[in-house]
């Protein structure tokens, strides 16, 4: 009985890996629909998001039926809100890949970043790829120094959250209102998902340690 | 040793309606810094935030140990799992608060809201505010009427926050980009903070019948 139980715990951390992947596909083609116009792209990010809400709905469910069954304790218990929690992020993460997606669609035919802002979208879609990436390493692997660092990485976010704003409010921003807030939105999707991927790594630490990794770090 | 078992259940009940009632004070005096350019208020949001943040580790912190020690099943262990979900919106929610008192402060001595949209603003605060009273009520009393009405007054905060986005493109609008990113970001903050609210209503639905709400109620 317990061996079919670490059966399952091993599938729940399989299906966040699965989760973390998705995740990270659906940031790169966001990125790439919203830059190059590409509707079908857009169309497609939009739709695999019900795949991965439908994956975090299993999971729990999964979850809760092991914490009624087993009774879980010590580090297993552990695992398995921990596993909840991260579901929870990785779900949200996957809404914010949508929602780039969405403002794709809704631009199209035209482009909806301008010229001035593509490279630095680019750069937050590269750096919120890895960060995803290192995270469901992380998931995967338990590697708590990729945990820490990935503060770092969110850094070069925040960094590149703060250039976009400095662009728009450049006396020369030629675009106009909606443009702005298309940007500004936008900004805060690329950066809400990066939290959320911060997040997942800090349970993670959590969950092998059972301390609350620094902030500072 | 079931009945102080039963004692703690209440006693996170308790603090979750606890943290819902300080998330409500928070938007209303959020909203009122932000509208009268109130600094000290905007303070006070910003530094009570900290107070919201702690009692969720905490409640969490207990839950986790009677999940532990008491390895409850079916109707307490849902109640404890939903009550980790539920602090977690609400800690949520006190963030945006929290980020509200902070465009208030940022723009200080100048008002953030120009008078366009102040209405609107108000607005969005006084059904936020109900919003999340209604769902403080729906977490004491698990009165699902109240919970599936809720989504009704989600739909009003939709309503406005498309209404703000309308005045911002209106092409007389004269305030800059500057404000028109203030103003996206913080229709965001409360469009979000109700999106919780909602949720930590689903989550009681779920607790009391086992079934999802439907989202068309």
């Amino acid at each position: 009985m317990r061996d079919a139980f670490h059966d399952e715990l091993d599938s729940i951390g399989q299906t966040l890996i699965e989760m973390g992947n998705l995740v990270s596909t659906a940031v790169q083609l966001a990125t790439t629909a919203l830059l190059t116009a590409d509707l079908k792209l857009a169309e497609q990010v939009i739709s695999n998001d019900l795949r991965i809400d439908t994956m975090q709905h299993e999971l729990d469910a999964k979850t809760l039926t092991l914490l009624a069954r087993q009774q879980p304790v010590a580090g297993d218990l552990r695992t398995l809100i921990t596993s909840l929690r991260m579901s929870a992020d990785l779900e949200r993460m996957g809404d914010l890949a949508h929602h780039i997606a969405k403002v794709a669609r809704m631009r199209y035919p035209s482009a909806a970043v301008p010229a001035e802002l593509v490279m630095t979208v680019q750069e937050m879609g590269d750096v919120l790829t890895r960060i995803i990436q290192k995270t469901t390493h992380v998931i995967e692997t338990h590697d708590l120094e990729s945990a820490v660092q990935l503060e770092k990485d969110d850094d070069e976010m925040d960094k590149l959250h703060r250039k976009l704003f400095l662009i728009l409010l450049d006396d020369a921003w030629p675009h106009g209102i909606e443009t702005a807030i298309d940007m500004t939105l936008l900004g805060r999707y690329y950066e809400r998902c990066a939290d959320h991927a911060v997040s997942v790594c800090r349970r993670v630490y959590f969950l092998v340690t059972g301390e609350y990794a620094s902030e500072q770090a």
